[in-house]
């Protein structure tokens, strides 16, 4: 607000474009609160449009929300032994509560394994129970030193799916599921494909058997993991005890997984399709799809752009989020700039000539081809055309944004020299063969800060998996290596 | 789940009863963390349902969303003094983080003012931002000793609006918009008809000018304070330094308010409206508004009832939150106890006979006449009748709780023996003269645990002012006195 700085180019600083973006498009702020950021307005809008498109998607597959306790008692979180040593460096601790010291600290929570498990253990008896499908929508604290606006702060709010089955393959078949979904999310509402994998042993989640993530594409080629799914097996079953009756009265461990995604969406969003003007947001996650811009000098200009201007509000308001900017004390040029900034993706112009043509101007916010950014519309066919160049516009951005992660991929890389120096230069997502070594993996990050992002899905995987590692060793599967958020 | 004990009637036991039944219908369960609940998918879909309803209220009357740190610096709570003494025996205490002791303190909020408006007042520069109107949907910790589900919570949920404006008038104009938005959801939405009116100075909120409140009358004839309206003049802005320019070019401070509601409203909800044998919920509220249930002995029957079910249910879905009960580990007497326990409103049985003569049975959970509660209907009439009949069953649970209220109400009693008299008998709310003085409501509360609810408005309060206070004195104003939770 106080500054009004320019916007530093993408190609120049793309992390000081970033911040610049976040900031200047007023999706979200810092705080005073050592890395807590605040979600402003326009970014919280965004936010509920992908918590009503997700929440969709999980209750028409089954799954229920609950709201289960912000503590957690420190001791319950010792009960999984991997899980504690994950998270336990991360940890913020409340000791004091109602004036006295606590005598257990409470461990604000970082997950929610650790309390939902022993509550979800009296929820299950039998089988009959089975399979038990709980989302919730939460506020998560971790103690992270570095922390940047939507991509990585203290306080995050995020879904965490948690689930409950009678078999492995039941508890596999949801953590693929919701795997999918995520994808679909991704590439249906965020225009910003994934590359879909399982992760290597070291990099799962902290009490996991497999852990299954989507990595994105940026613009500056870095990866960034936008969701995980994880297969739990029966390892906080055995820590909380759950325990179900089958069919013919045995006691069984359940079958469990978790899966979340978060407000770091947000940041993927921003660093998927802005550009220098400033946000870039596809239609159908845009808060104002629509702006309505009257333009007038003549106080008899304005009477009539005005009319017109309310009137086309008024015809497409219901299917469209529009914005009707009738504002009198910017002039058009500013609320251009506005906007643009704020990623509405279509601009409605409403002035005398275009009264007397019977047309309103449209200008785009994002198109492959600058020269069809400005079009009139025969104002008859503005209901019509509107909603189709939205489609248009959503489905252009994902074209783009899949193109751009086509182009900076690479595979069958074999030579160590080529993909260093693939990596010192655009970076990328490479393709290689990788013999299954934490210090390979090690090495190749040393040199480049390339990490393994994932053992890729079938749909994204090459055709046949390369002989050899990158380090020269035999080749036990594909990895894809990225720079990463 | 594990114990099936009985209900306790309500008329033995309110409390009791109360605690059954949210835990029977599945609302709420307890958690291992001291006073903090688990919110089970029932209970959370009839908090989806309302804040649905309230954020679209809050929309249509230009509120954006925005989401504030969880965190806030102890050095901040203690700027507006008398807040800091209205919280302080409350607050829970981060003193830890990522391993290491802070430097300062953070509280968990316990009410978001002192975070939001050191933030806010970054984004409040002239007159042209006001009024801002912003709200939250959020968790907050305050540290009851005692505690019951959704009553009064450890930790809950709740939605903060927080607002600023350029003068008194507008803050005092948006105050009282929020108190008749909630008594409109509350009589509209929960059948739950509150009275409205102004705190007495000692019971306003901690660091506002003026409290009101929404007083709702619960079966036991004691009342919930349901939702707060704050008018907190510039006392905030005053703390925080939130000024803006105004037209002429000076600098002023801004007049805010603040207001919520939270979770507490399900407990409400329960204790206005549910009977002995559990969950009674108003149609608008029911996550489940009518359940199908099939009813067959043979094979044969089975395949004919299981589809006319799913037929049946494809004809109420998309207007209706219909389920349709095909489960055949339950017979239907246990699935009748099981979804009127659960406060669904209607029940629809298919049985062979039915089909025979082309009708479902209708079984409505509340109604004020007995005789009616069971009713067939012509299977061509379902998808027109349904609907009515929900509205119907909505306006008359709103009628019950109005009669209830008024049969329960007493206007004119001057005679402090009467009042105690009522009191230690049924209860309910007592309108007075009264004089103003603290002193006065604390004997009375000493005397029969009655204290004053508010100064009712204009809507509630008699139509004239008692000339004397129930200690003899003059009275000032009239007073609602009640027992309350």
């Amino acid at each position: 607000m106080a500054e009004e700085k320019a916007l530093t180019p993408r190609s120049e600083d793309f992390s000081a474009w970033y911040n610049g973006v976040v900031q200047r498009s007023e999706l979200a702020g810092y705080s005073p609160v050592r890395g807590c950021m605040v979600i402003r307005p326009h970014g919280y809008a965004i936010w509920e449009l992908m918590q009503r498109a997700l929440d969709e998607m999980f209750k028409a597959t089954g799954h229920q929300n609950a709201y289960f306790p912000l503590f957690v008692p420190e001791s319950f979180l010792k009960k999984e032994a991997e899980h504690v040593e994950g998270f336990a460096p991360e940890i913020a601790l409340v000791t004091r509560g109602g004036g006295k010291e606590l005598e257990e600290p409470l461990v604000i929570r970082p997950t929610s394994e650790a309390i939902i498990w022993p509550i979800m253990a009296d929820w299950i008896q039998s089988y009959r129970d089975l399979p038990m499908l709980i989302n919730q929508w939460a506020n998560i604290v971790r103690w992270e030193m570095r922390t940047r606006p939507f991509l990585r702060t203290l306080e995050f709010l995020w879904q965490e799916g948690h689930t409950a089955h009678a078999t492995w393959d039941d508890a596999q078949r949801e953590t693929l599921l919701i795997l999918g979904l995520y994808r679909k999310f991704m590439e249906e509402w965020m225009a910003m494909p994934p590359v879909t994998g399982i992760k290597t042993e070291w990099d799962k989640f902290a009490g996991a058997d497999r852990t299954y993530a989507c990595e994105a594409m940026m613009q500056d080629n870095w990866a960034l993991q936008a969701g995980t799914s994880h297969n739990l097996g029966q390892n906080f079953a055995r820590a909380f005890d759950v325990k179900y009756q089958t069919e013919e009265g045995e006691h069984e461990y359940v079958w469990s997984t978790s899966w979340g995604v978060s407000t770091r969406l947000v940041g993927g969003l921003v660093m998927t399709h802005s550009d220098d003007l400033g946000l870039v947001l596809p239609p159908k996650l845009a808060p104002i799809q629509v702006v309505i811009v009257p333009i007038w000098k003549s106080e008899d200009e304005k009477v009539r752009v005005l009319e017109a201007g309310a009137q086309l509000k008024s015809t497409l308001e219901g299917e469209i989020r529009v914005k009707f900017d009738d504002r009198d004390t910017l002039n058009p040029g500013a609320k251009y700039y506005e906007w643009e900034e704020k990623g509405v993706p279509i601009r409605l112009e409403i002035g005398p000539k275009d009264l007397e043509k019977r047309q309103v101007m449209a200008v785009l916010r994002s198109s492959a081809d600058a020269k069809r950014r400005k079009l009139p519309i025969p104002a008859g066919d503005v209901a019509a055309r509107v909603p189709d160049l939205l489609d248009q516009m959503q489905q252009g951005l994902l074209d783009a944004a899949l193109r751009r992660r086509e182009e900076s991929s690479y595979r069958g890389v074999t030579d160590y020299e080529e993909f260093k120096k693939i990596m010192s230069t655009g970076g990328g997502f490479i393709y290689t063969g990788y013999c299954g070594a934490e210090e390979c993996e090690t090495k190749v990050k040393d040199d480049t800060k390339a990490t393994i992002r994932v053992v890729p899905d079938e749909d994204f995987g090459s055709e046949t998996v390369p002989d050899t590692c990158i380090c020269g060793g035999a080749a036990q599967h594909e990895v894809v290596w990225a720079r990463a958020y």
